[in-house]
């Protein structure tokens, strides 16, 4: 069975089709610049060279039908034809509070996402762009949504409501989310495994930190809790997100500066973060910690920051658990920077964590950072948000 | 030596005449309505009966000139001359960055306080109106003021400093301040010898859970971390005020409901919390756990998530200071709510905490309620924010 993946930004699309006999990759690309002039298809098969092509896309029906013909290329494709595609699995950003799982599209799906805009604003609408566009290309193929927030839907309330007058829960389903919900998903249920945990009763954390980061805690797989809100500002610092601040921030910027709500919101999800704090030096991890390393003050306060949040959200998830098993790092930073692990780790001794040096030396593999003797296990787990994609859409289709 | 204790709101203005040789308290009592119609001073000293006088104050200079009347007055005061004050301790809200201690008023006093108006808006005008009615009523008399941002100060940056643009912290100081720092201050230093431990390395948590409420981690009685932010909104869930929730929330409701900044931040403040989430039973605990008793649903779960919103915290300073010595309750819930105590309690079995049911059985005394197993304190010390101010007061004249 060859499953095709699709993550539809506004103007790109990602793809990857799995062979799930093997859950090898046999293609993978993007097309990017979309509904922009210059668009271009990057695309990458198995054992054959990267073709590129350049040519309009003035939409997302005409982007997917390029990868189509790319992946049935005799040159540069895997397939000789389309109806090889068994199923197509997207990734859907926001379900509301409708659905807590993947499902197979229908209209009433479409619908739920289309409700779903205001919620998700920037990604559900590309998201049933994306949808649209293989029904069209491929009909009959059946579709499946696996919803970024399904994770989240099975954290109790006292997790997910806000200490806000409850109508607003009820007029706009204003809650915790969550967002990361497929890494989440699919990196608790693989430590359960990896570290030999009860399937039912494991207790993981999940630290999923890249240019977004957030952080989740769940037993048995499911999420009991999770750092991103109702949107994904709350929680951790990030690349460019400020994560949690007092909401009264927001007024005080907003009066000293005359700026709007909206603009205000504006530099807190993007200006904000290691960006805002490091003085402006970068969103990315690896400039910040160079100028911290050549002794820049606040480079080296925004990963000292960035670490202490990291730290005292697990400390907070312990609690929320009552106890931990298994601390998972996965995503860029998570998988491949050793002293941000071991920074947040340091914390984390009166948890009888030990981490072994050697081991927590290695990058983007996975592996069990702690040492034999260390009471909780700590682990990294690369995260593999397209195959935990194609075995959600596998098991529905 | 005689201490006056004036707390001043932009109404009201309470106060404690204390005896510094023994502590005891002379006299308390407190002027309302001041500046509006129907004012009314309320005062008991000891072993007198109450005293009550209705008479306008249209400021606080009068007011202050009652409560001297009041204090030598032969049938209801303890005092010949107000000459036996030897100083007057004020509660001043906000210091900004710039004092981290107590001082004795001056003129530079009074223009960081005044400086600070846009930081405190509600409190620091009343504040300095105070002061300025006690150098009037008692000129000579040293007047101290005692900051409840002074005890957040020795917060480290990473503790302190949002994920925002540094520009702001540098234009207008916005940061973590904490609030409840007398509070804090005090049954933190007190914990230290009550529970036994190392003066200088004690780690200790103090919930402070009154109608407003926050906690705070510290080492040796100095800060480390506490909840409140550049307001008291941030941090756990109180009778009225959120705490923490997605900074994008705000934006939520403004776009949705049409509402400014200011009107969402004001429904933050005053309408959420504990009223706002059990659905308008009311801001204080003790209906909203009749309400939970009655089997309202919301009112259960506003309950739930306040115990698991401390709980949270908890677990987050325990991982800020990698470990916990004592963890103590104070202020009106922490001191006299028995099931309140024991829910938080109940999320911290990881860390060996085992209470005493006997002992937490009891309430507003000074006592532990962890068993002698338990492997971290739990204690209650009821709070006297007055005495600390006395304190600081004697030690500065």
């Amino acid at each position: 069975m060859k499953i095709l993946v699709i993550n539809c930004g506004s103007s790109s699309l990602k793809y990857q089709l799995i062979d799930m006999e093997n859950e090898g990759v046999l293609a993978i690309g993007l097309c990017e610049r979309i509904g922009i002039n210059g668009s271009k298809l990057t695309h990458k098969a198995e054992g054959k060279g990267k073709f590129e092509l350049e040519e309009e896309m003035p939409n997302h029906t005409v982007a997917i039908k390029l990868v189509m013909d790319a992946l049935v290329n005799p040159e540069h494709g895997v397939i000789k034809d389309t109806s090889e595609i068994s199923a197509v699995g997207h990734r859907v950003l926001h379900a509301g509070t409708i659905y807590s799982d993947s499902i197979v599209v229908n209209e009433d799906v479409k619908k739920v996402i289309r409700d779903c805009f205001d919620l998700g604003p920037l990604h559900n609408p590309a998201n049933l762009m994306g949808i649209e566009a293989c029904e069209a290309a491929m009909p009959g193929t059946p579709n499946v949504a696996v919803f970024d927030t399904a994770f989240g839907m099975g954290m109790p309330e006292k997790a997910s409501l806000y200490a806000i007058p409850m109508e607003y829960y009820e007029k706009y389903s204003i809650r915790r989310y969550g967002f990361h919900g497929t890494s989440h998903s699919f990196v608790s249920k693989e430590a359960l495994g990896f570290c030999d945990l009860d399937s039912n009763n494991g207790k993981v954390i999940v630290c999923h930190l890249g240019n977004g980061a957030s952080i989740s805690a769940s037993i048995g797989g499911k999420c009991v809790d999770t750092s991103m809100g109702l949107t994904p500002l709350e929680g951790l610092i990030m690349g460019t997100r400020s994560g949690d601040i007092d909401p009264a921030v927001i007024q005080f910027i907003c009066n000293k500066e005359g700026k709007t709500v909206n603009e205000v919101l504006d530099i807190l999800n993007k200006k904000s973060g290691i960006l805002g704090m490091s003085g402006g030096v970068s969103s990315d991890f690896r400039d910040v910690q160079k100028a911290q390393a050549e002794g820049n003050h606040l480079a080296d306060t925004a990963i000292n920051a960035y670490i202490y949040r990291v730290a005292k959200y697990i400390g907070a998830y312990t609690a929320a658990m009552n106890g931990v098993d298994a601390i998972v790092f996965t995503a860029g930073v998570g998988e491949n920077d050793k002293p941000i692990r071991a920074g947040i780790c340091s914390y984390l001794s009166y948890l009888g964590v030990e981490i072994d040096a050697e081991a927590n030396s290695h990058r983007g593999e996975r592996m069990i950072i702690s040492t034999p003797d260390s009471k909780v296990k700590v682990c990294v787990i690369p995260t593999n948000e397209e195959l935990a994609i194609a075995r959600e859409t596998k098991a529905l289709v």
